[in-house]
């Protein structure tokens, strides 16, 4: 597949960007851009820097620790979502920070930036102000209700996927909704941003000039649960939240087994067939309550009890098994640590190992990679980590900015690195 | 923000994409290009078409209803992710249909394809047959568990929850999984397609080439779960699914009311107050077992017994209203029929009504838009809808082709489209 492509080369090669985020949603996304070859210059106060540092729990000289021991003990937070970043510290708060700002600005393609809507502009380091001093900058804007909300509120992932309607999707009818335990408001937001940022720069390769691209949190979330017909299948009588299973479409939803649960699809005849063989009761297949599809909707609760009762007598494996023989899509209902090192994922780079850059780490640390093949470029982060707050400052300023030992010293004095 | 930019064109336009993609996943990749300014072709099999046209429910003459019951009447799945597309049939099993697809492929930029790995290149209309053709070509694959797998099985979005632990994330410690009721594997793995192909635009530039880009729903799900540093919370004995609430942040998460309920977030000292404060009890404050973060996530069974003792009794307005009144994060867990239509979600086209070309509708029909803001364009999508399959024929293959009419008799008597 390689058509002689050079496969050292990343897609985004030769994009700079300066990242201004904090927290997850705004550093998912440069760790995006990191991952797909764009170099991501993470900007942090010098004083506290980004607050994913604080989260526990920590890796260092000692392992995995609830709570911080060393000084270079690192959040396992801020060690995958800082991979492959440059960090630089800055105050921006100072005259100084922001002078160096607009230099890093005038260098770059792109800025990101999940402040709370407003503080950008107000900083002065907002979309108008990187617009004026370099036009073709890409400015973008991750914020919880939009870059021009001004009394939303704190937008915490689990305040956005409650008032997505997310939390009302899943779960039982008539039972307590539920809390999605991936991060998705946090996550999503990112994602769309990507796509936000890059269509913004096809547009430039037309224009000459960038653009403000804003993104929400409530509105990236609210647009997937869209997708599903609610109105519509209110207003024609289906139900819409249906728990574990979808009766409509029976049998297909999580049945127990002995030891775990598994995941079963078998809508069609077919699958019907082999579902009831694979039980021990083909005669099923003839019975007028599961002969057809229309039959098994109608009797979709004794025939998931039937199931039921089969699966909860066997273990997993034996399930699976019976079903696979038989050609039904069928799936274990897998824990968070067991899908991370499925062989699949590990060696498509969608789940990748992290660890100390010292110390190391004794066991497998899996987090986040880039889910995306390429024929003609590779994904991945650079050898580089801001383990210190600034711990790039050399490089960026001297190599990148130009800036003299006398100009560092200056800043450093001024408090604005 | 609109720096004098022309706010009627779209960010991708100038961009074609040949869009041979069924079901949710693909045509929701291409829904997003179309939404972003891209000409999309929907290529469909003359007979039978993409299946999402046979989903329930159904929108025409007699409103909503679960049966099809007209000719004309439209799937809301085929209605709402077929936007803005223009439709083509074209049977790729036929010499003269192939012909076709690579006259198209000749003037494309993009093609999508998700059939099950492997087929595209068993029908020859796979990567390497466009890329001969038009080495410029990107060509996206979207599959269960990547193109190159040959025995993964059926990757519905319920086989793939159960693989990616995504449905271990969520619900009670000791009990069953959850089936999140959007269908995140089958929408999560779009988006990154949509970023890889415009990754590998963006690398065209430099290159001048197209390339292969390969993204499975397996892969996006499971890099997403993997965001949370499951093994290293486990190393640290820390819980990682917890349910409605996360102790280890306490107070943290969704609490009861009399008709309803509520997120609430008071992790941090003033935050803690403030709802003490909203529930009548100042005094918990002072009382050692919350006083402090580490007292409150010690006690917090107990805390959030508390909470909900209080928060039942009311209806959630009043839950709402005091601790808003206090300066805490909350927010009502809504319903998706409420959440979509969030003023600020609709005025940003985050969701967006949709009607049938000729019946309209008559209730308010909500499905996802492009959750994007762009101060130098717009997004949205075309006047366009195959209604039929083969809809946008004529303009195509004359236009884009330049066929004539002798050309399409012969391709409609060959039965290649």
């Amino acid at each position: 597949m390689s058509n002689g492509s050079d496969l050292t080369q990343r897609p985004l090669e030769g994009l700079t960007v300066i990242d201004l985020t904090r927290a997850l949603a705004g550093p998912y996304c440069t760790l995006l851009l990191a991952g797909l070859g764009a170099k991501v210059i993470k900007v942090e106060e010098p004083k506290g820097g980004d607050l994913a540092r604080e989260n526990s729990p920590y890796l260092g000289r000692d392992g995995i620790q609830v709570e911080r021991r060393h000084d270079d003990d690192l959040s396992l937070s801020h060690l995958t979502r800082a991979r492959g970043k440059y960090g630089v510290s800055l105050d921006l708060k100072t005259t100084e920070g922001r002078e160096v700002y607009f230099d890093l600005v005038r260098q770059a393609d792109i800025v990101v930036e999940n402040f709370t809507a407003g503080t950008a502009d107000r900083l002065g380091v907002g979309y108008q102000a990187c617009h004026a001093i370099n036009p073709r900058v890409v400015f973008a804007s991750l914020s919880g209700f939009g870059a021009t909300d001004r009394d939303g509120g704190k937008a915490m992932d689990v305040i956005v996927q409650a008032l997505s309607g997310a939390m009302f999707t899943s779960g039982e009818p008539g039972h307590p909704p539920v809390r999605i335990g991936i991060p998705v408001a946090d996550m999503l937001a990112p994602v769309f941003t990507v796509i936000g940022i890059l269509a913004a720069i096809e547009q430039r390769h037309r224009t000459g000039t960038g653009q403000h691209v804003d993104v929400s949190m409530l509105g990236a979330l609210t647009s997937f649960v869209a997708i599903e017909n609610w109105s519509a299948m209110a207003a024609a009588g289906m139900p819409s939240r249906t728990g574990l299973t979808v009766q409509r479409l029976s049998p297909f939803g999580v049945f127990e087994c002995a030891d775990g649960y598994v995941s079963v699809v078998a809508v069609h005849e077919p699958l019907a067939r082999g579902l009831f063989a694979a039980m021990g009761e083909p005669e099923l297949a003839e019975d007028p309550r599961f002969a057809n599809r229309d039959a098994r909707v109608a009797n979709a609760t004794e025939l998931e009890a039937k199931i039921n009762a089969w699966s909860r007598q066997l273990p997993l494996v034996e399930v699976v098994r019976a079903l696979e023989a038989k050609g039904v899509p069928v799936a274990p209902v897998r824990h968070p640590e067991d899908a991370l090192v499925d062989p699949r994922v590990v060696a498509r780079k969608e789940t990748m190992a992290v660890e100390h850059p010292t110390y190391g780490s004794s066991i497998d640390l899996r987090t986040a990679g880039v889910p995306i093949q390429f024929s003609g470029a590779t994904t991945g982060f650079d050898d580089a980590l801001p383990v210190r707050i600034g711990e790039h400052n050399e490089s960026v300023f001297k190599d990148l900015l130009g800036y003299d030992d006398d100009r560092i010293a200056a800043l450093k004095a001024a408090g604005a690195i």
